[in-house]
């Protein structure tokens, strides 16, 4: 162990494992967790080969047979909760994509939710036995997050009860689902149904691709590797060309909507229903940003206690690099980012379970606000996620940049959520869409509820107030005075947004002309929206927090979130009137001091996420502390160290002497 | 020709040709670097295989070939202008690293620079003619821009009169020079000098590291490839352990400091002589950040000109996402800020230039502050660019995610000079030394020259006033107050920190420690200094431009490079006094004007970077607009394309079947 390590571990003040607990959600949970990563880590089945090092061929074939052992595992060790299979799939694959990941998570669960008994029957066994092989192909080569264009067609053919499927155009190619590459023999495939003449939009279809027997595509469907990525070098993302091919009328997914075999259409009872999965899923984003997060904190926090760099006295040894205040202003506040986004996920997860119930009771009155809230935390927690993450690679220095620090792969596997699932400025938008309703309403003098309640308070509390005419809201020292600052600069910019778009609407040709033409403030909106509730909800997780040392350190995590926040919108809030010039210099000097208060904690506050090695498997980021020596070790591994000398110097340089 | 590109080409208000000319500095420049352009690009020898499809052995081979050819080539044609050698080894490299950089640029200039006569005798033409391969070897796995704590040592032995070169610890392994891993037959070592039992500090050792005859490493010498990076596929970035290894007195590079025969040290003249070279390097990485950004919003732009997606009118085609003011908003202040890069780095390269002469006489009077500009805008400007390009990619959607948009390639190239040369965060505090010891001249009554003579000016002038007192500096539509702008909040944010400073010294330990306790201070200010140098520079640029049309786009850019500045500070400009609240609204306005000014001449714009589809490499950025079908004739050539059934289908899914 080294001992520049050790001793920030001395100097914690507080129980590591009840932070954990919480962070867990309950010290079972960590238990359990615990078991089931023992259970993979120490699995010889699953012994980790340095993907670094493989080509990408050889890290699909390394994928598919570890995702092959999982399902087998899972089944004898009878691992079903789904939070359980999570954390097994994620140890297995420490952290990545797989190939299977669309089979078990979205062509599953769709063929449960959408099928109807007879397609269950048909279906779902061999799904579940991995005969069929599924993956959902949604996106077009042409089309993403709007899915209204997709341009896919399936036509019904009454005379054969058939529904003839075709991409009418290059853009219509689908493109880009994992698994589709290579693994899947089937795709739901989402077309646009034609039938009696009449489109009637999209609609999903069960799709046979490859031969049941020989694995090769069928006839009519063009089926490949869409090339390599920024990462996801496991996962065959793939194209589908589909050239007039038949699937029988029982393949279109009829839960709901149905064709009749003369070819009727029957309309489905409501279209909320597919809602939920979306919903769902971006939720599940929130979670995803705070641990890429957390991980890259581990790293760098870790990294920066155990190098030693420059000097601060003349003639005292290198200090650690976790002394320089430079440092802990790039890592700090993500640390306590990482902690704000933890506890969001939390009750995103929470909230969703909590009105999952009624949604399938066909109750969809909360679904808009948690849509609205899924939208907009999704983009607002990527997107600082994603740029966070690079802050800690950079943070690192040059081996930060080397693979073996993990930094990289952390980020090209996370950096797709700003894009996957809605794209971010799309959801923000969705948000602001939400906002400026609700702020309508309030103004029409509609009681609000909810989060967006506080767009009902009078108008004169969140109007621009000149500085010496009241009263400062802002206490820079009191958590719950900063909440009402960032609530009040919200409805701040969702009026300010609401108002340019009404005063737009004299000029424009259109309502669609004058949302576009203030999109950036819209977005601004949003972004002050999901930062209010990301304050709140950190402000209210402490509330829950019963352990003295625990509930301080958080508190200081909070507020050092709360005020870095408002020093980097300080213009906001000063337009606000949220905020004095004299406040400015005030919370700059604050901030310092919190750094301060946070330096002997950082490391247990990082080490309380409770990586293991082998989920991080990273040199830098390791609990040991000993960088360099595996540094090294790992570099000895380099394919292009397997020989002594490398033959392009045979080839070309040698060569080269007599030529000159 | 997609019709939606050619349709943009036609709205251009300007003339393209012109525009280009300016970025290179003339019609002759130019035409040069197409000439150069077209040599390599129709030279069957430089024929471009897809690097995405390669592993990193073969990437490695391909690019020694290549710059083995190069070098012939180079010869044969008698290109010996360095600006042109630049251009044609981007050309064969297609802006890539490659693995005989460091020879080139680091040791075949330190060889000439610093031998003395008998050692460039013996040494410089085997280097020339590539017998001798050196890289230069300086960093090492414990140490980076810290130079001074370097740990290798060269001990003199006077008895065989060679030097001892050791690793003495593992931290001490050279690690990351280019070309040390698998190309280099030689190094210049960068060691602690210790002779007559008395260590002089950091000296330059030419060290031979492998066998002249069979590259075999030599006795004592442990070398290899550091392993997979970000990016940087192409070099073999390597390692370097030491261990007893002798080398000949003669060995050590004596054009100045001198180790006699017997051990006795002479010391060299002047410690500035090889500060030049440093700051050069950082000069140019300043127009690296203008290409690289330059490059991405070509791609992005470009993509968004033939990218259709959602609606704006119901019942209306899909709109170019270029009409959408979000993604205006993303990408028309990158547009400005990789113009406003380009011309603050021909003004780097025009002043480097400048009073190198002057410097290679021995008169340093002006290196200082081109030291601590160059330090400063390399960190200002690399860390825009790098977020830059991140926009760029995440604003083309999913498919900036894939290899083929070349945006990754982009960004993992370039985010290394963030750390290398200096790290970011360590140079915007040698800028702040720099501008604090000005500002405290300029306090005790000095006066300043160059670009710090603002700190000269009354205090009155920089202290804060109370909106109401004094009338405001800025006018948001003239650029010429917004540069005035710019250079009070520059003034008032470097007085805060000295003030800070000033304060801190009562309760610190030491300077040092009241300077890292302010340390965030001190790069806030650095980065108020570069970010008014670059718009005070853009300013000046449009003085030179006599042709009207493109003085009016690039005055349109200008302000919007400007006033989006203020916009993302406004705390700042609200804090110094420099701007009102009302003032916030307008500029919030203006800047949604200026997109719409700007978008019919977005592609024009970037069309002027004047980017060979060679160059590019991306599917998207094409300037033809047919960016679907290449893409999809780029995923057809995928590696995994090349069987319809991977083999991992065989051997793990198939037989999984009868396991369930």
């Amino acid at each position: 162990m080294n001992p520049d390590i050790s001793r920030e571990r001395e100097n914690a003040s507080f129980n590591l494992e009840i932070l954990t607990n919480i962070l867990d959600g309950g010290a079972e949970k960590t238990r359990r967790r615990r078991e089931i990563e023992s259970l993979v880590i120490s699995d010889p089945d699953f012994q980790h080969e340095d993907l670094n090092f493989l080509s990408r061929s050889e890290r699909y074939d390394a994928a598919v047979r570890k995702s092959a052992q999982m399902i087998l595992k899972l089944r004898e060790y009878g691992i079903s909760d789904p939070e359980e299979i999570y954390s097994y799939k994620s140890c297995v694959h420490r952290g990545r994509p797989e190939p299977l990941d669309l089979h078990l998570g979205m062509f599953l669960p769709t063929l449960l939710n959408q099928s109807s008994p007879a397609q269950l029957e048909a279906f779902f066994m061999p799904a579940w036995n991995l005969e069929i092989i599924g993956t959902y192909a949604q996106t077009e080569m042409g089309h993403g997050t709007h899915i209204r264009g997709l341009e896919t067609t399936a036509t019904y053919d009454p005379s054969t009860q058939e529904f003839v499927l075709n991409s009418p155009t290059i853009s219509s190619i689908k493109w880009w689902p994992g698994g589709l590459g290579k693994t899947s023999n089937h795709a739901i495939v989402l077309a646009q149904l034609y039938t009696q003449g009449k489109c009637h939009g999209l609609h999903a279809f069960i799709t046979p691709i490859r031969c049941m027997k020989t694995h090769m595509p069928l006839p009519g469907v063009v089926v490949g590797d869409i090339g390599p990525k920024f990462g996801f070098d496991e996962v065959d993302n793939g194209y589908l060309k589909l050239e007039n091919v038949r699937i029988p009328r029982e393949n279109m997914l009829m839960k709901y909507a149905k064709v009749e075999p003369d070819g009727t259409y029957v309309k489905p009872p409501s279209d909320k229903l597919t809602y939920g999965t979306m919903v769902f899923i971006r939720s599940m984003i929130v979670g995803e940003s705070a641990r890429a997060l957390s991980k890259s904190c581990t790293i760098a926090i870790r990294y920066s206690a155990v190098r030693h760099q420059s000097e601060l006295r003349p003639g005292e040894p290198e200090p650690q690099i976790l002394d320089y205040q430079a440092q802990q202003y790039k890592l700090f506040p993500l640390l306590a980012t990482a902690y704000a986004f933890h506890f969001v996920g939390q009750y995103m997860s929470k909230t969703y379970h909590r009105i999952s119930g009624d949604i399938n009771q066909g109750d969809f009155s909360e679904l808009p606000e948690l849509h609205a809230l899924s939208a907009g935390l999704k983009a607002f927690t990527t997107w600082v996620a994603n740029a966070g993450i690079e802050v800690c690679r950079m943070s690192c220095g040059g081996h930060g940049y080397s693979r073996c620090s993990s930094l990289p792969d952390i980020y090209v596997t996370f950096t797709p959520t700003c894009t996957y699932e809605g794209e971010n400025t799309v959801m923000m938008l969705q948000t602001a869409r939400y906002l400026v309703k609700s702020y309508k309403q309030a103004r029409a003098g509609q009681q609000l509820t909810g989060i967006v309640s506080y767009l009902n308070e009078p108008q004169s509390r969140i109007q621009p107030h000149s500085v010496s005419s009241r009263p400062t809201v802002i206490n820079i020292n009191d958590l719950a005075s900063l909440v009402e600052a960032y609530k009040f600069r919200a409805a701040k910019l969702v009026e300010m947004a609401a108002k340019n778009l009404q005063a737009e609407l004299q000029h424009s040709k259109s309502n669609e002309d004058a949302w576009n033409n203030n999109s950036i403030d819209l977005v601004r909106a949003s972004d002050a929206h999901c930062h209010y509730v990301v304050v709140k909800l950190f402000a209210a997780k402490l509330s829950e927090i019963g352990d003295t040392a625990v509930h301080s350190v958080l508190s200081t995590l909070a507020l050092l979130y709360a005020l870095h926040g408002v020093a980097l919108s300080s213009g906001d809030f000063l337009q606000a009137g949220l905020l004095t010039v004299p406040q400015l210099a005030q919370i700059s000097q604050r901030l310092k001091g919190l750094l301060s208060e946070l330096r002997p904690n950082a490391v247990a506050l990082v080490d309380a996420f409770d990586y293991r090695d082998e989920m991080l498997n990273s040199a830098l980021g390791r609990y040991d502390g000993n960088v360099y020596e595996h540094m090294f070790e790992w570099a000895k591994r380099s394919p292009l160290n397997q020989t002594e000398v490398h033959e392009s110097h045979h080839k070309y340089l040698k060569p080269l002497r007599s030529k000159l």
